[in-house]
C-alpha cells in the first residue's frame, strides 16, 4: 500500500508521499512516489502514484518516453493540467488492460493491477490545478470547502485534514498537517512507511517548487515532530470540556 | 457501517459506540449498538456490535432468550468473560450460517451477513477482560501495549488511540480519547453517526457502570468538544518544530 496526499490552498499546492511498497510481508521495498516534471517559468507539474507498482512504473516510463521521443502529445505540450490528467488516465487504463483484459495471457481472478494518481501544478497563463486520476482513467478535482485529495491508504490520515484544511489555511500549517496526516498513517499501518517526501509549490511562481524535504526513517526531525505532536494532543485533551455535564448518572 | 471501540486501562474499561446503521443511502437508521448485561456485585458485561444488523440483532435476541428461558448456558452462568466470548462467537456463526450456508434458501453471491462483537467486563472473583469476537466465532484480547479493540469503520479513529492509549492512561483521558476517535470518524465518514454512547466500568467495582452518557446529534456538548478540539489541534500545529532545518533547498 501507499499513502499520498495533495492540498490546494490559496498560497499554493502541497504534495506529500510515503515511500513504502509491499507485495506481501516479505516483499517490502522503498520507492519514491513523487515525480516532478517542471520547466522553470513555464510549468510545474507534480505526479503522485499509488496502487500496483508495475502499473505506476509503466505509466511513469511512458510519460518519460513521450518526452524523450517528443511525442505528438506530452507533458510539456499540454495547455492545461486537466489535459495532463486525461493523458495520465489514458496511459493508466492502457497499462492495466495489458494484464487484466480478458484476452491478456496473464489475466486471472484476484489479480489487481489498478493504480491511482494525483496530478497537480500550474501551466503558464492558467491557474494552479489539482486532480485525482482514478484507475478507470477519469478524474476529479478537490472540493472547494475541503481542498485536498488522497490516494492509497487514505482513512487514517483523513480526520486531521477534515478538521484543519480550508482554502485559506497558510501553507506552513497545511504542510504540517500533511506531515502529521502521513505520520499518523505510518504509525497505524505497517504498509505505509518513510522516507516521507513533502513539496510546496507556490501559486503563480512557476518555479519547480519553493520548499521540498525528504525525511528518512530515523531522521531526528521526525522524532521531534512526533514528541511535540503527542504533547500537543495531550494538552488538547486536558483542555476539552469536562464530561460532568453529560453524565446521565453515577451508579 | 458502524464504529465501536473499547479500551482496557488499569482504571477499568471504556466502551464507546455510534448509532448509525445503513443499508444503502436511503436505508439509514438509528440503533444502539451497546448492550449491557449486569447483575450488581456479581458481574458487569458490555457487548458492542457491528456488521450486518439482522445478524447482530439475532445474536442479541438469542442471548436474551437464553436468559429468559434459563438455558443450560447463558451470560449469567458464565464463569469467565472468555466463556461469554466463546458463546457469542458460537451464536454469531450459527446465525450467519442460516443465510449464507450453501444450503440456505436465500444464499447468493455478494451478500454479507457477517457481524463482529466486542465483549468486555468483569465476573466476580476474576479480573476484568476484553475480547473482540470475529465473524468466524474466534476471539482475541487487546494488546498489552496498545490496550484497545475496534470493530466496524476502524481506520479513521485509530491514529489518536495509537498515540494516546497506554495501560496507565487515566480513565477520563481514555474516555476523551474514545469520544474524539468517534467524533473524527463521524466527521470523516457518513456511515457512522450519533447518538454517541460512552460507558466507563471501574475495575473491581462490579457495579453495572460508573459513568455513562448518550450524546444525540445536536447536543451542545458535542459542539463544544469539537470547537475545543479544533483549537487544541491548531495550538499543537503552531508548536510543532519548524521545517527550516529539514528543507533541502529554496529554489
Amino acid at each position: 500500500m501507499t499513502y499520498c496526499l495533495a492540498i490546494a490552498v490559496e498560497d499554493g499546492l502541497i504534495f506529500c508521499s510515503d515511500s513504502r511498497t509491499n507485495a506481501g510481508p516479505d516483499r517490502v521495498s522503498t520507492y519514491s512516489k513523487m515525480h516532478r516534471f517542471s520547466v522553470a517559468y513555464d510549468r510545474s507539474l507534480i505526479l503522485l502514484s499509488a496502487g500496483n507498482l508495475a502499473t505506476s512504473q509503466a505509466v511513469i516510463t511512458q510519460i518519460q518516453r513521450d518526452l524523450e521521443e517528443d511525442a505528438k502529445f506530452n507533458i510539456l505540450k499540454a495547455r492545461y493540467v486537466a489535459d495532463v490528467a486525461d493523458y495520465v488516465g489514458e496511459i493508466n487504463v492502457r497499462e492495466q488492460a495489458k494484464y487484466t483484459a480478458s484476452s491478456a495471457p496473464g489475466a486471472g481472478p484476484g489479480f489487481n493491477a489498478t493504480a491511482s494518481f494525483i496530478i497537480g501544478g500550474q501551466i503558464k497563463g492558467h491557474s494552479q490545478e489539482l486532480y485525482l486520476v482514478y484507475p478507470e482513467g477519469n478524474h476529479i478535482t478537490a472540493s472547494e470547502i475541503y481542498p485536498y485529495l488522497q490516494i492509497g491508504e487514505t482513512k487514517y490520515g483523513k480526520p486531521i485534514l477534515d478538521r484543519i484544511i480550508r482554502p485559506d489555511t497558510p501553507y506552513e500549517t497545511a504542510m504540517r498537517c500533511a506531515v502529521v496526516s502521513m505520520d499518523s498513517t505510518i504509525r497505524s499501518n505497517a504498509t505505509v512507511g518513510p522516507p516521507l517526501e513533502c513539496l510546496f509549490y507556490r501559486n503563480n511562481s512557476l518555479k519547480p517548487h519553493e520548499r521540498y524535504f525528504n525525511l528518512p526513517e530515523h531522521h531526528p526531525y521526525l522524532a521531534k515532530l512526533r514528541q511535540s505532536w503527542d504533547e500537543g494532543l495531550r494538552d488538547a485533551f486536558d483542555k476539552l470540556p469536562g464530561f460532568n455535564e453529560v453524565f446521565a448518572d453515577d451508579e
